[in-house]
This record gives structure tokens, C-alpha cells and sequence, in this order.
């Protein structure tokens, strides 16, 4: 397949753009990316399509590093209240009565929201049921990092869930990666997780670093996210800081780790983080909403991949990375009022912010030998975006507007693993009204068993 | 008309949801509005069009108070740069280049991104041509309070404006009031401007506070926009702190002012604005990017009307008051870390944030008599969400869904004084596709005159 007459934002090392660019496409890799008369004149006889994309911009497919889909059947379910009411009232006993096929409509419902906002690569933040989840990727075409969610330890767990002994959760992993890596066509990838430090032992923490060493695959924890679990690893773990001090101390820190959020850190936990390689996922709505101002100008300053992450529905609740650009871009410029007296409309510029949903995306989930720009090689993922429409004309500034102006209704298409998976706003290989209907009904009997009552904030009659 | 079988968010005084609700619609006012058997049975014989909304979502119109339509054709030509080569280097120059033909179709452009996010009613910031934006907002159906851009004094000014004498500026906006206030069905209403503090001298701000009593409208003005401007105000007009106290001092605080921004305030001011009932518009997006975070909690509890604005394109540049509803939520819950060391993901809930873009709105435009609630004997201005769509499923808590999930595309339909200016996503005034088109073609043609260039990001081929 030919995709010629587009903007092409590479991506690559270069940051070539070609104003009237084409890619030809053989399978599920790209053979050949240049100006539109060269592929054309080379690559016609081979092709089977030929598509004029008519000016629209082609971009390498957006990768969310960090989304709960298994929360999505919770979205709205923990809005403007305290943090011990969201986790102990609302999102543990929502995820502990979850059922596997729960876990496979709100895959199938955060999927196609992914989709939407131009992403063909996640990275679940642990989850529930990997096996849900894994049968929904699959079906909606899309490439993921799948990972359980994982915890030996801590306080106030669901009675329902019961305590999982060390054993049980390596083992437990050790399965799903048998059954599921590697899995559909090479678009599933199982990873090892740890929820967060205050519900793991060191011996978790050890032997999932040897795991994921051993099966050569990625570990996906929380990171830092408040002061409080700052405190309590100072407190139980018996160091000066906090959880990326503690990590360091016990060799933790590793290149193969994706450290979310990652709020509260200091410039000596910077530097552990850089030296060691661990990629870090910013998810700029959450943050403002539950942690606080990450430090992503410092941590790329010092060298470290930094990218962007939606976390899960009811931490934020758009699960549009689409809309997280334009937010990190916002928060981290108006970030810097607290250590300038002003913020800096510079900081954090657009190219950066599209690094980081990019390339930057998929060096975090270990996969930029084959995603996260399109090159001679690469695996066909990428995104068609109409730019010719009221919310992004006049565009003098392509790169600005994509990520300043852009909104989910502008991504057109979604190409993952040279196959569409959706074209002109159809999702291709789902019934979007059938997953929301099989949603809205799977949520209000979860709710219902999990003992979830939302009160009304006004008069209704 | 008749719209039944809908869930009605009043936001009147008692926050009463019909959740089957109706309203009877008789030219340009509601007549009735309550449960759906009810308002069919005794309206129905009165009714030439009977409309089944199918549990859609029924809202007052939002109401935009703080937006530049003049801006429009220069979004994406000030993005990533530092503030003075904002002003000096892009707006001033596209601003005081533009012809009343450039002002009109800015503001077709910006007209119909309000109403696909909603909006039936905005206040002008103050900008270039009132003739142009009013030609425009007549043609797209809008309700608008729309104001000059006004300035009699200042430094670094562009050549091309001259410097208008303080009469100049007074007489040029009644005879403006006397061409347009109360036009176009009484959708136009004409306001008094004020550039800012910075370029206004005291006879200025004290002749046209005397014109707005005078003519019994508002005034616009931009307010504690950085810390700059107070340390201007404090070194030439001698007061302790900055706008605000100066502004208190010389009596110029009323309740129809509707201050824009007001970033830079301590208690004192806070208080100053509260007991004079001056509005304020709260503008998330660009705050972030230009000017800080706005003291919103510290306003609302001292009973200041805050409402929402979205500033202009060339500061945010998505011109969506649905972006900057989900926006305020986050920053001011975000914001709390630096009081409190951690954010508060209670602060401004989303009944508030509703508030802000309905009846705060309406207050702050003067117009709460007749908008911004559906109340009988109000304007019918209302807009029509479709909540069943991958975005905002599951709703479990309605009111929050609107405010955190709902994105400009479930915004379906939209009525402006009894007319349907959007149904089904179409803008039904003017054609989109030729308004881009002009828009397109204009703001080449302005960059140009203006001598503005935009340089590349990338390596572009």
C-alpha cells in the first residue's frame, strides 16, 4: 500500500517533515518513506492501494505509557473526592470484584477511546485480568504492553482479594508471559508489575528485577506519586528520601524500568533515575488532579525518556493523549511561575511534547527499534490527522497546532501493524454502539456488587 | 417547539435535573419547562415541532466571557516564544494590520468554534473592527457583548496605530454603541473597552467608567495579568501594591466590570473586588501559558462571580470552553500543592466549574436575567449533548461527566434565542468549509502585510 500526498512528520532522528511526503507499506513495515513523485515512480507497480491522503498530516501512531484499562468501567466513579476515598471506597473494591470479563469490555471500551486519539501502543499500568485485557487488544488490533497489578503487602487490601504470597505473584507473571507475549501477530508484550513500593516486599522488588532480566521484558511500577509514600519509605526502609532513593539503594533501578509519575523527587533521585536509563511516564491531568507538578523539565535536562501517559478514567478522565499534550505543554510551562515568579511560554516546547508521545514513547516500552517514527524498516504504525478544520486553521505552525490545536476529532485513521484499525472515524474491528452498550451494562452490575453508590451533586427530579 | 425526553441541567437557583425532562420553546423564550409528560400534555397543541431528544442532555448555552475574535486568523504565530516577542513581535503587529474584512472573517472562524463547544453567548476581550465581529456574529446567530480595543497611552506601540487621544477613544466607542448595542434580534450588545492598566491613562479609566454608567452597560478589561504590570502600577501610579488597589483607589471598581485574568491579587485586592461586585474571567489555558495560577478559590469563597474565558487563539490555542472547563478543574485542584504540599482533588468540583460557563457566565455580562439557566421567561439558548458516546460512557455521575469527559465532538446541537444555530454538528448560518477557506487565504495575507514570520521547527523537505 501507497499513502502519498500527506505531511509526514517523521519522527526520525533528523526530524525530517515532508510537505508532499508518501510511504509505501509491504505487510507490517514501512519499505520506503520519501517525496511523493520518488515513491510513486519506484513503488506503483508493487503497490495493491494507492491512497491519496490529500494533504493530511501522517504521523507515527501515538503511545500512551501509562492507562489502567481495566479502570475504564470506573470512569466518574471517584470525581472530586479525597484521595483515601478514591483508593479505599471506590478503586479497590471496584477492581477487586472485577471479572475477567470485565476486564475485557473496559479493555474494549478504553481501546477504542486509544483509537480515537491516534494511539496504536500502550502500556497498561497493571491491571486486572491480563487475559481480558490480551483478548481485547487482540481483537482491536491495537499493540500493548500488558501487565498485571501486583502487591505482596500493605495495609487495607479487599478482604476479597486475600494477600498473594511473594511466589504467587512472580509465578502468576511468569504464566501470563508464557501464554501471552509475544501473542497476536507480535503486538502483545507482557511485562512484569509492581503496583508501588508500599505494597511490595524487598523480595518482590528483587525477584521481579530478575524476572524481567530473565524474560528480557519491561517492569511498570508507580513511582513517587505523593509525600506520604515519600514518608513511609523513609520511615519503614530506613533511608534519607524516598521510594527512587530506596530503589537505588537496592539496585532496583534498571533500564527496562517505567517509573509513572514519578511527582516527588529530588535532584540526587534525577540523577539515580538518569544514570540508571528508567524511562518515566508523565501524566499531566492526573498529576494535577491527585500527585502534583512532576519535574519534567529537569529530568529531560538530565538526559531521561520522559513520556506521556492518560493514567486510567477515574484519575482524569479522558483517556486522550491527544489532549495530555496539550496539558503537559500548559502545566509545565505554568510550572515554572513557582521557581521564576513567571511562567515561561518556552518551556516545554511543541517538538518536544511530540517527541515525547513518539519516540520518546517507544524508548519508554523498550519497542524503538520498530515504533515511534516512521523510517525505512520500522513497523507501519501511524495516525492521519485532517488539519483542515475549525479547530486547527490557519496553520502556520504544523508542529504547534498538532499539539496545541489538535483535538481527538482530527485524527481520521489509525494504522496499526500495516493493517487500518480505524478509518475515517469507523473503528474497524469492533462494534463501537455494541462495547458501549456491553459497557454501560457491565458497569452498573459491577458497581452493584462492589457496593459503589454514587450520590448526586444536585436536585434531581 | 417542543424538546422532550431529555436529561435538563437547569443550573437554576435550586440545581434542579429533570432527568425525562421538557421544554417548550416559544420564539425566542422558554415557556415552560419540567417533566416531559407534563409539559407535552399541555403544550403539545401549542407546539409546531415536537423534538425527542432520546435522553439526550439539555444545558444552558455556555458562555464564553473572555475571548479575542480578532485573534483568530494568528493562532499558532506566537506559540513557544517569550512574552515580550508575543506582544511586540506578533500580536501588534497582526492586530493593527488587520482590515474590518480580516476582523469579520476572524471572527466567522472563532464564531463557529464557540458554538461547536457550545457556546451561544462570549465577551469580546477588546479587539480590532467591533463593524467586523458584528456583521459576523448577526450572520452565525451568537449572543455577544463586544467591545473595542482601547489604549490612549503606552510604550512601543506599532507605527500604523497612532496614538488615539483619550476623546478619540471615548467617542469612537459610543459612536460604535450607537451603530450596534441592541442589535441583531438584541443578541449584540455593546461594551466599553480598556486595553489594560499599562496603556490607559486615569482620564481614560475615569471617563469610561462614567460612559458605562452613562450608557448602562459593561467594561471589559484585562486586570493583574504579571507581576510586571503591578510593579508598573506601584512605580508611576504610587500605590502599595498594584492594579487592583490602584483601581479601588480611584474609584474605577463596579460591578460592571468584568475583569479578565486577575492573576496578580493579594487578600486586600480579593476584598476590593468583592464588595464592588466586579466579575472575573478565569482563562485556565492561558494563565498556564502566559500569566499564572489565578487565585479561584480564594475569589469564589469571597463570593466574586468567577466565570470561564478561553483568551485568543494566539495564547491557548484551542478556542473551547469545553477544553477549559476540564482545564480549571485540574490546575486549581493542582494548584493546591503549593498551600497545602499536596493537590486537593476536592477543590472546584464540577457543579462549580458548571457554574462558572452558565450562570457565573451570565452574571458576568450582565445578562443573568435572560440567560444563563433554563428557567421560564429566559431566553431560550441551550445547547443538546450526546452522553452516549466511547468518551463519556459509563455516566455514573452526570455532572461530572460534563465537566471532565465531555469533549467538544458530544456536542451535537446548539439554539441561540430560539433558532437552532448548530443541529447534528452543522453549523447551519454560514458554510464552514468556505469560512476555512477565506480564513485560510486572510491570515497569509495578514502574516504578510504584517511582516510576520514563522520559522520552521523541523527539518522540513
Amino acid at each position: 500500500m501507497i499513502l502519498h500526498n500527506a505531511v509526514i512528520v517523521t519522527m526520525d532522528s533528523e526530524s525530517r517533515v515532508f510537505q508532499n511526503g508518501a510511504v509505501f507499506i509491504d505487510e507490517d513495515k514501512i519499505k520506503a518513506i520519501g517525496q511523493s513523485p520518488d515513491v510513486l515512480q519506484l513503488f506503483s507497480p508493487l503497490a495493491g492501494e494507492i491512497l491519496d491522503l490529500h494533504g493530511q498530516i501522517l504521523l507515527p501512531g501515538f503511545i500512551n505509557t501509562h492507562v489502567h484499562t481495566s479502570q475504564q468501567l470506573g470512569r466518574g466513579i471517584a470525581d472530586d473526592v479525597d484521595l483515601m476515598t478514591w483508593l479505599h471506597h471506590r478503586i479497590w473494591p471496584y477492581e477487586s470484584t472485577m471479572t475477567e470479563e470485565d476486564s475485557y469490555i473496559s479493555t474494549l471500551l478504553c481501546g477504542i477511546e486509544l483509537i480515537h486519539s491516534g494511539v496504536t501502543c500502550f502500556a497498561e499500568a497493571g491491571g486486572q485480568h491480563v487475559s481480558g485485557m490480551a483478548r481485547a487488544v487482540e481483537l482491536l488490533g491495537l499493540r500493548a504492553c500488558l501487565t498485571e497489578s501486583i502487591m505482596d503487602s500493605g495495609e487495607g487490601l479487599p478482604s476479597s482479594w486475600g494477600m498473594r504470597t511473594t511466589d504467587d505473584c512472580i509465578e502468576s507473571q511468569k504464566m501470563l508471559y508464557e501464554k501471552h507475549h509475544n501473542t497476536a501477530d507480535g503486538r502483545i508484550r507482557v511485562w512484569l508489575g509492581i503496583r508501588q513500593v508500599m505494597n511490595s516486599t524487598d523480595r518482590l522488588l528483587l525477584e521481579t528485577r530478575d524476572a524481567a532480566r530473565e524474560l528480557k521484558t519491561g517492569i511498570h511500577m508507580h513511582v513517587a506519586e505523593i509525600p506520604y509514600e515519600n514518608q513511609v519509605v523513609m520511615d519503614t526502609r530506613k533511608v534519607d528520601h524516598g521510594t527512587v532513593t530506596f530503589l537505588d539503594k537496592i539496585d532496583f533501578l534498571q533500564d527496562n524500568l517505567l517509573a509513572a509519575h514519578t511527582v516527588w523527587v529530588n535532584d540526587t533521585e534525577i540523577g539515580f533515575l538518569s544514570r540508571a536509563g528508567v524511562k518515566v511516564s508523565h501524566c499531566p491531568a492526573s498529576a494535577m488532579r491527585m500527585l502534583g507538578f512532576a519535574r519534567i523539565r529537569e529530568m529531560l535536562n538530565a538526559g531521561i525518556s520522559v513520556s506521556l501517559g492518560t493514567d486510567g478514567a477515574p484519575s482524569n478522565n479522558r483517556m486522550s493523549i491527544v489532549d495530555e499534550m496539550y496539558l503537559a505543554s500548559l502545566i509545565n510551562k505554568g510550572r515554572e511561575v513557582y521557581a521564576k515568579g513567571m511562567t515561561d511560554p518556552t518551556a516545554l516546547p511543541a517538538e518536544t511534547v511530540l517527541k515525547m508521545v513518539t519516540i520518546n514513547g517507544a524508548k519508554s516500552v523498550l519497542w524503538d527499534n520498530e515504533i515511534g517514527s516512521l523510517e525505512v524498516g520500522k513497523k507501519a504504525d501511524m495516525v492521519v490527522v485532517n488539519p483542515v478544520s475549525w479547530c486547527m486553521v490557519p496553520v502556520h505552525d504544523c508542529i504547534s497546532n498538532l499539539v496545541y490545536c489538535m483535538r481527538t476529532e482530527n485524527v481520521v485513521s489509525v494504522i496499526c501493524n500495516g493493517q487500518w484499525i480505524m478509518k475515517d472515524k469507523k473503528i474497524l474491528n469492533v462494534d463501537e454502539e455494541e462495547v458501549i452498550s456491553l459497557a454501560k451494562q457491565a458497569s452498573s452490575k459491577l458497581l452493584r456488587r462492589a457496593g459503589i453508590k454514587i450520590l448526586s451533586r444536585m436536585n434531581v427530579l
